[in-house]
């Protein structure tokens, strides 16, 4: 069973849409796992144990475990490896932010779908469709690129308005037709982020396997990127410790079936009093405005 | 020492600009190695104790190491290990093209500088300045922002107008004065790659530690970007098995001083019949140019 088809049966049987990102930084693992041999694995099974009636997907962060070497690249492994034989119905979406060119991606898919086995990874775009092929090619996987990310400064370069068309019109078809050609190009163009949005959604998802990841904290974008992309699932993180809104997320990012939108929060359940009580809050939280 | 020092001295000690790229696809290391306990680690060391005292500085692309899970990660901290024990003087760059929230860059951080030890890293910029403070906090490590890469496909978003300014003007302002605010708003249109240059040069690097990768596939692109970044290191991917030309390569990148370009070379060294002749004649022929 491809990606989407995984997705579509764990959200009708845990009916949610909510996403548990693993970001089990050590430094943030209590005390009771922290004396134990491998203490973000164990802490992560703990989390996963109480949780997996309430989610459709888990995300780790790649990141929380590179940052303790062999062991945390062993507890990454383990985690997934423990997903996959006890809840193997639940897609596990690797949040590794990977982008290189052609023949270096493909150590990544082999990390990402052969050592680790998820079902998913988050992507760059910035090298373009061509560079991502090794990704592309993989028709049951899930591939989410970052189209507008959740983070304060996100608007620096992809809030940025691009004329689309790429190059710029010859000089000499712009000296002989300035006003007009101005005219003509400044009423198309977009900011870079919906132009990524259009690129994937016409050009990168031939395969049916592209999604695209947008922050809760950008509501509006959210809506924008929601008309480009049809029906397609947006992963959206920001939830929780980044002050994402639920109900401006939900309105905005639905396609027209309820659904297509995977909310993760990670901070807030994770490390909160009560991980089982927040991820059923939030899961109810975003059901309600799903009606 | 920070990074820019370090690589000064071993530019002038090894009279070299070259960068040898230890991308130990274990595919390609070849039967010897092979059966070794540390195939990818054993090759390295073969390839540093070949080299040391040719190239300016050592690049292992992360995802050769991270496709065969943690041997491969340990085969590049051995490798990193190996070189910081032996050839202290040689600066390391780690090539693993990161970019996340800042929350998470603080994982990749922890990996790079204290689990590898490297002393340089390349960096996606699509999450904007304000992602990476968790980086760009750190004065004495080189931090590689990727501009205009080496790859077919770089141009998609890349090559693609931009114009300045973030947001588009006002409506209002739109509507009074088309004609004249667009010719304005023309004039000021330049490609992304250009706007990632020049917001690296006047705003990113506040510490002194930001540098560019430029392909050397795209010669033309790589002058446009040394005028914009004035003095500074560009790291230049691309030439052997990627087709970049040396001579326009070195033409184009060269700073005032005829140095600030790091010209590397992978797998046309490392799975050459010869890897020091090789290296050697690449660090000779960009030399020749340099004059």
């Amino acid at each position: 069973m491809n990606f989407q088809g995984k997705l579509e049966r764990i959200v009708k049987n845990n009916n949610s849409l909510l996403c548990v990102g693993l970001d089990s930084d050590l430094e943030r693992v209590t005390g009771k796992y922290k004396k134990l041999k491998h203490p973000q694995f164990e802490f992560n099974r703990w989390i996963i144990d109480q949780t997996h009636d309430l989610v459709c997907a888990y995300k780790p962060n790649s990141a929380f475990y590179e940052a303790e070497g062999l062991k945390g690249t062993l507890a990454l492994k383990f985690t997934c490896h423990y997903l996959k034989k006890n809840y193997p119905q639940i897609p596990i979406i690797l949040d590794a932010k990977r982008g290189d060119i052609g023949s270096s991606n493909k150590g990544y898919v082999k990390f990402a779908f052969d050592f680790l086995g998820v079902d998913a990874i988050t992507l760059h775009p910035y090298l373009g469709r061509e560079s991502l092929t090794p990704f592309l090619e993989l028709k049951d996987k899930g591939l989410f690129i970052l189209c507008h990310t959740s983070n304060l400064g996100a608007n620096e370069l992809q809030d940025l308005n691009v004329i689309p068309g790429g190059k710029a019109a010859p000089e000499s078809l712009f000296d002989s037709g300035r006003a007009r050609y101005s005219l003509a190009r400044m009423t198309d163009k977009i900011p870079l982020y919906r132009y990524v949005a259009k690129r994937v959604a016409e050009e990168w998802n031939r395969n049916g396997n592209c999604m695209l990841v947008v922050g809760a904290t950008y509501p509006k974008e959210l809506k924008e990127i929601r008309k480009i992309t049809g029906e397609r699932t947006i992963l959206i993180p920001g939830i929780g410790a980044q002050g994402g809104d639920v109900e401006k997320t939900v309105k905005a990012g639905l396609n027209s079936k309820k659904k297509g939108i995977i909310v993760n929060s990670s901070r807030g359940i994770i490390f909160s009093e009560n991980p089982r009580t927040e991820a059923k809050k939030l899961r109810n939280k975003i059901n309600f405005y799903r009606i």
